[in-house]
């Protein structure tokens, strides 16, 4: 990586001319503002920002930038969580955050054309009067661009599916500075190779996503939260396993380990400390969520359930979604003067209390702090380990280091939603095996000059 | 493509001792029963045929294929319908009908890890006994290797999504001999590039599916059909357009056009000639579903529905989606001594109105006959065109070269479901544009030598 070219100020002067005055800055605040996510991850300065302004334009920079052997760092708002935006070895800031236009709403089609670095609450606040929403939802205001670059999920996903699963064409500017169109806005295609998919999750190492067509759905007509307590683990799972067998089509599947139940309380709830599972049920009719609600609370009965309330009350599903949203900055305020490492793995959904076990072992054999939930319809957990020394980060490094090996070894993944980025690099070979040689040349086809977000995902 | 090696009789002896001995046949009538798939495409005989056992031995034949430069073409029971599978260069044929074993059911996880080779008819047989199913279902009995490789979709894929949405994880071996593992058990992945859905629906010309876990759903509890005639095509456009906005969640949403409602008629249903709505219900709850179909009818009714006839009897809804499945069957009977082309592309659904017209017209106009039935709820739609000489075989070629570029031109596709295979090579530039090159330099790299199903999709 040692190949790569300093931006001179000659070179400064050309991607000016490039990339449009005014969509570049040098300046020390703004590089400042564009060198750390959400996450742990050290911080590191872009030589430039480029604040992107249309396909075309993007597709010049990144032209210039393989020609100058420059790297290029995409950037949406900077909600990541393993560095995937940061830009490790210097060069270019390729901000979207300009781009945040809807391009077309086509209703008809229940979907939405948009610029890739509109954030998803901006673009379904607008969607609001078509009666149309985009699922996906991370928590964070993402943009759709850094939805897409790293196949973001979230509790939402049971249902509705993942990013992934919610977009039918995309722009896409290339190292080369092609512009392409992969996908279609047909929803079925069996035609030639899925490009799409490629790009989608690739954290911007194959390419820039400039703009994207989103799948909508129709806003339910009527929502209701139900919350569960259960003795023990196994026993919140195999609830999960049997209201996924009913047919009961819930739109949120959520489990809140004892160690979370505190900091929901402190966010606005009332939980008992057991393993609680958070559930939503959305339905265009009041008659079939009424029918879904009885299911449900008859699995939980039968499954032992020491606590059940269920609510088609507005305001009161509100106060718990709240809570879970805000439970992590409610567990920061609770840890003063530390950070909070959060890590993410998924497993088949039949692994999961097995997973939570271990992680509650390697956390206390390490004799840390660790606070878990996650989206269990899905089989995603996260494991919220704050840190404040050196001594303790380490500690917390290896505990991730542990959780990750076991979700490989169970048949999961190093990573549900929060993609590779730097802080998952190290997982790859054993999760992909071959496969990761596969995925370096399809790097090296499409990028071969390697500017593309270096030192992310491979 | 004149750089093939035959398959000389060192060669054949060499591939005895590579496949094993009792897996190579070079029987005429072996080769022949390969050498067609179930659409109009001329045959091709291929040099040797061998039987697929395993993933490792699958590597290794295309190890000794790629060192000498022999075509491969593999194939799962031949139902394609674009000469997908028929192997135009000779070479190897490599059927994967005895690889048709389930391998593990993961009933927590609603998963089924499967040899390719097996049909999807038989895997959903074996599946009833856990009250599971594979949703797809493209009508003829596809082998689930073959569903991957062509990404199948059918009458379900409004509810349940195409083949490519319901698989998780697959092996794949490589020309180079490499047998590598994509995807994961995990429902979620945000864990480097997404190979597994490039190689789904790259038909066999980037390697080969050996296995694939694939996603599961409950066999739904109630099931009712819905059958409803319309003034006119629009109004039955407007109905889809409504259902889908609707929060039903219809399984089946199929459009029957006049011109084929004659041929269901035949076939057993008793169907007036308007452009017509076929639909399929499915829930867990009776309740859910009388609801589901009270919401339907009156989305009808306010389309200007002419007729209507729901029914939640298993009798009934059997004899309705028999009449459709074996319309096709009907139309033979009825040109006797002619072919069938059927063509298959898609379009977003607000086009649905404008491609039926167009695809009248173009008929009319070359003065031939065709008879149109499509999934609606998918903007897909199929056009069969008998023929007999000839004269009428370049008439119903120019048709379909004229639909196609029409339904590229309203923002579709030139295949929703069958697949590019021979047929539809000729239209991937005009869909695809620069991306096409992508998809070369892809193929370029993972199988250099070009041995991997030659002379299909690029």
């Amino acid at each position: 990586m040692t190949h790569f070219n300093r931006l001179t100020p000659e070179l400064t002067a050309e991607l000016r001319r490039v990339a449009g005055d005014a969509n570049v800055s040098t300046a020390h605040a703004d590089l400042d503002l564009h060198a750390r996510d959400s996450g742990h991850h050290e911080a590191h300065l872009p030589e430039a920002l480029v604040y992107g302004e249309s396909g075309p334009q993007i597709a010049a920079v990144l032209k210039f930038a393989n020609e100058h052997c420059i790297p290029v760092t995409p950037w949406g708002v900077g909600t990541g969580l393993e560095g995937n935006a940061i830009p490790l070895y210097g060069g270019i800031l390729l901000t979207l955050e300009r781009m945040n236009r809807i391009i077309e709403v086509h209703a008809d089609d229940f979907q939405v054309t948009v610029e890739a670095g509109i954030p998803h609450k901006d673009l379904n606040a607008q969607l609001a009067r078509y009666g149309l929403f985009f699922p996906p939802d991370p928590g964070a205001n993402a943009t759709i661009g850094g939805m897409l670059a790293n196949n973001a999920a979230g509790i939402r996903t049971v249902k509705y599916g993942a990013t992934k699963d919610n977009v039918l064409r995309m722009e896409v500017a290339l190292p080369d500075g092609r512009l392409i169109h992969v996908g279609s806005r047909s929803i079925k295609q069996a035609s030639g190779y899925n490009l799409m998919q490629l790009f989608v999750g690739s954290e911007g190492t194959l390419g820039v996503i400039t703009q994207a067509t989103l799948k909508l759905v129709p806003v339910p007509q009527f929502m209701s939260a139900i919350i569960a307590g259960f003795p023990t683990v196994e026993a919140a799972i195999e609830t999960v396993v049997a209201i996924r067998g009913s047919g009961v089509d819930v739109a949120a599947l959520e489990f809140i380990d004892v160690t979370n139940t505190q900091a929901l309380n402190q966010a606005g709830t009332d939980i008992a400390p057991y393993p609680t599972l958070l559930m939503e049920i959305h339905s265009a009719y009041e008659q079939t969520l009424e029918v879904d609600m009885q299911t449900v609370r008859e699995i939980c009965e039968d499954a032992g359930a020491i606590s059940f309330r269920a609510t088609a009350d507005n305001a009161e599903r509100k106060v718990l979604w709240n809570a879970r949203h805000h439970a992590y900055e409610t567990l920061v305020r609770n840890h003063p003067g530390q950070r909070i490492f959060i890590m993410d793995v998924a497993v088949p959904i039949s692994r999961y209390p097995d997973l939570i076990e271990f992680a509650r072992q390697s956390i206390e054999r390490h004799g840390i702090k660790g606070y878990m939930k996650g989206h269990a319809g899905d089989g995603n957990i996260h494991v919220e380990l704050p840190f404040g020394d050196p001594i303790t980060f380490e500690k917390v490094q290896a505990v991730n280091g542990e959780i990750v090996q076991h979700a490989i070894a169970l048949g999961g993944t190093a990573t549900g939603e929060h993609g590779v980025g730097i802080g998952k690099r190290a997982y790859m070979q054993a999760e992909h095996g071959d496969a990761l040689d596969v995925m370096r040349q399809i790097k090296q086809t499409l990028d071969p000059r390697g500017i593309m977000n270096p030192g992310k995902v491979l």
